[in-house]
């Protein structure tokens, strides 16, 4: 007899998607379309090129992954149904009479409720990304982390492409320096799920999916409502991070201090570079002399 | 007995678009790449970048279908005959001594008949991509009508999407504001044939092949005469758009000439604001206060 | 009984390139990334960017080789041996205390020596594309050329695309007029190693190897030497160029000389127009009226 815990995971993993969970995530995506600048007057303007950008919001997930594995990235046209409904939100969105589909939308619990069921839907990818990379790579374990992880959250990817096609969109070179909290969480998941795939980790999938989205559902909300963006797994993130990257910046940082020492012993005058460059000039050392301004 | 208009549309739709209907669409791209600013000096300094540039021109539709779809972009690439043809077209008209083949397409009656043959690839391009797509995806009329439009007009997104790379081209957000007469043509094209090889429209390939193509080399050639940019569906094209996404900007206008009304009995000034902001005012009614200036 | 050098080349193309080759083609790959300004800095702020722009570098040739035909990019990280290496390649050159990797790397004969050995590492790159090429599209002997020159040189062109969609690389159109030393020595290659596939050569295949490799190495080690950028084949590279492409030039050069002769003789002023206009100008000629200021 199965604990009620254990019936209650695997009833949530057998639910399906499609029709609600997927509602809410082509609603989202597509609100979030439309809160972008100039999205309403491209789509009284020209209706297929803005009804195209939802359909990349909708399914960017999906194109990425199939152009990573070399499948078809049309495919998901195929699905007609779920393709459909996808426009049929973006058409009530925006162009129902009196914009009642925002009106509505602009109340928090709609909100809360909305972002909380897509982030369901979150998990549902991940794992089909994992499951579908191993049965072309068996135990490609990077392969399965990269497609759950592109599945997951690479729709953001595809729809930056569109834009920087289009021109509507500049990359600065110090965007790529932050990764964004849902890039985060889902690589964080894809990471788990590949491991319990190839037996790495002594858990069930059901009740893994289970746990994994009561932590996205929980932590998403609570950083809606405090409006926060401090993301909970920022003080390991930071000792993970010092751990394997932090420390050549100690020895770099206690170097470019005696030279400073040395230098100020010398000349009475400092000078004051930033930690970044000390390993440039640790390489420069021996092929040219150092200026002093 | 077949009726001489079947026969005649039967023979019509059999016959081979190599050599000479590829040929007046090769010399068609290739004379369009020509009349590129720099594609001369380009082609003196390395010929090799300008080859590749025409190949792109000229089979640009195939490579983005073939992307789409899945399947190798340089498939093209194994039809050596094709190749040799088109390479051999860009090497005549780029160098050839005193640049005759450019005056020779210089006179309006070679441009007429150039044009007009590249127009009937153009339906046997379509047809080629719908039946291709119903071979992957039986009744994924989606992807039909996708496959066929990249088919029959997607080569200026491949060529457009190298000249990003190279620097050359900067778009701008309101070019996808307007959809050019090949892309609208091809892509009713691709409607059509999608609903005839779905049998929902009872018509014979072969015949609605003869008459789209009629259609297609009537209207360029009678734009071509008359130089004008007006486009014969432009009448149905406005009547549905109006249809399907123009009556939300009627309610809009009300709206914003009922609160401008209010406005100025309550102030006596007035503010204009353009109807494309309407429903993002609507929007933010309910976040925060309206500023007047 | 096999003589010595048949011997000698038939035990070197059978040499493989795991494990040092690898590291040596994984360690010139890294520190050339090292050298882009801000790449160390982005390494300290974001690892995972540069990590991926790592692989990128050290394996772009056989991704673009596989988008080109239609395989999963994502393939080369099934390799996770290969992956680890050039991953511990990467932490080690980025991360090193003291910066030792790259102090060390800074000395001309490892400089020369891990050069030498990419340049090994190439002929089998193209080596693979042309028989893997072959195995596709029997005797599509331009698909040969094209990826056996994509898995040989084609990495620049994904970490360019990175960085152009990274906002770091702004292409000048005229870049795409000069192809770099790597590119030309890659395009020979594949094309010699292409008609060998199709027995257009009488030459065996481990015989052809190792000559192309001694000319890699020794050109490329030569150029480091001597600090200079002209090409071994510079002359008969000018040479095809002129006889294929340059006699136009003569014929457009004598036809602006007897216009500017007219001219003189009729107004007694000159004009100097540029020969890459020259074609243009005749193609002009028949439909407007010139200008002379």
């Amino acid at each position: 007899m199965d604990c009620p815990w254990n019936e209650l995971s695997l009833a949530f993993s057998r639910t399906s998607m499609f029709p609600f969970f997927d509602i809410a995530h082509y609603l989202v995506s597509v609100m979030a379309l439309k809160h972008q600048p100039g999205a309403v007057a491209v789509a009284w303007k020209n209706p297929l090129s803005s009804w195209f950008t939802a359909m990349l919001h909708c399914f960017g997930g999906g194109i990425l992954s199939c152009v990573l594995l070399g499948e078809p990235p049309l495919r998901f046209l195929a699905n007609s149904t779920n393709i459909l409904l996808a426009s049929s939100i973006w058409y009530i969105v925006f162009f129902c009479p009196r914009d009642l589909v925002s009106q509505g939308y602009s109340f928090l619990p709609v909100q809360l409720l909305a972002v909380g069921m897509k982030e369901v839907t979150r998990t549902w990818k991940i794992v089909g990304g994992v499951t579908h990379a191993n049965s072309y790579y068996k135990n490609g374990w990077i392969v399965m982390i990269a497609i759950g992880w592109a599945r997951g959250a690479g729709g953001s990817i595809i729809t930056n492409f569109e834009q920087l096609v289009k021109g509507c969109w500049k990359p600065e070179a110090d965007e790529w320096l932050k990764m964004s909290y849902p890039a985060k969480v889902t690589l964080l998941g894809s990471v788990i799920f590949t491991f319990q795939q190839t037996n790495h980790l002594a858990i069930s999938r059901h009740n893994l999916m289970f746990l994994y989205t009561m932590f996205l559902v929980a932590t998403k909300i609570t950083m809606m409502l405090t409006e926060t963006s401090v993301m909970p797994f920022a003080f390991f993130e930071d000792t993970l991070s010092w751990m394997l990257f932090g420390w050549q910046q100690l020895f770099s940082s206690c170097e470019k201090r005696s030279e400073t020492n040395s230098f100020l012993s010398g000349t009475g005058s400092s000078t004051s570079k930033p930690i970044a460059d000390a390993s440039d000039k640790v390489h420069k050392k021996h092929t040219k002399k150092t200026k002093f301004t």
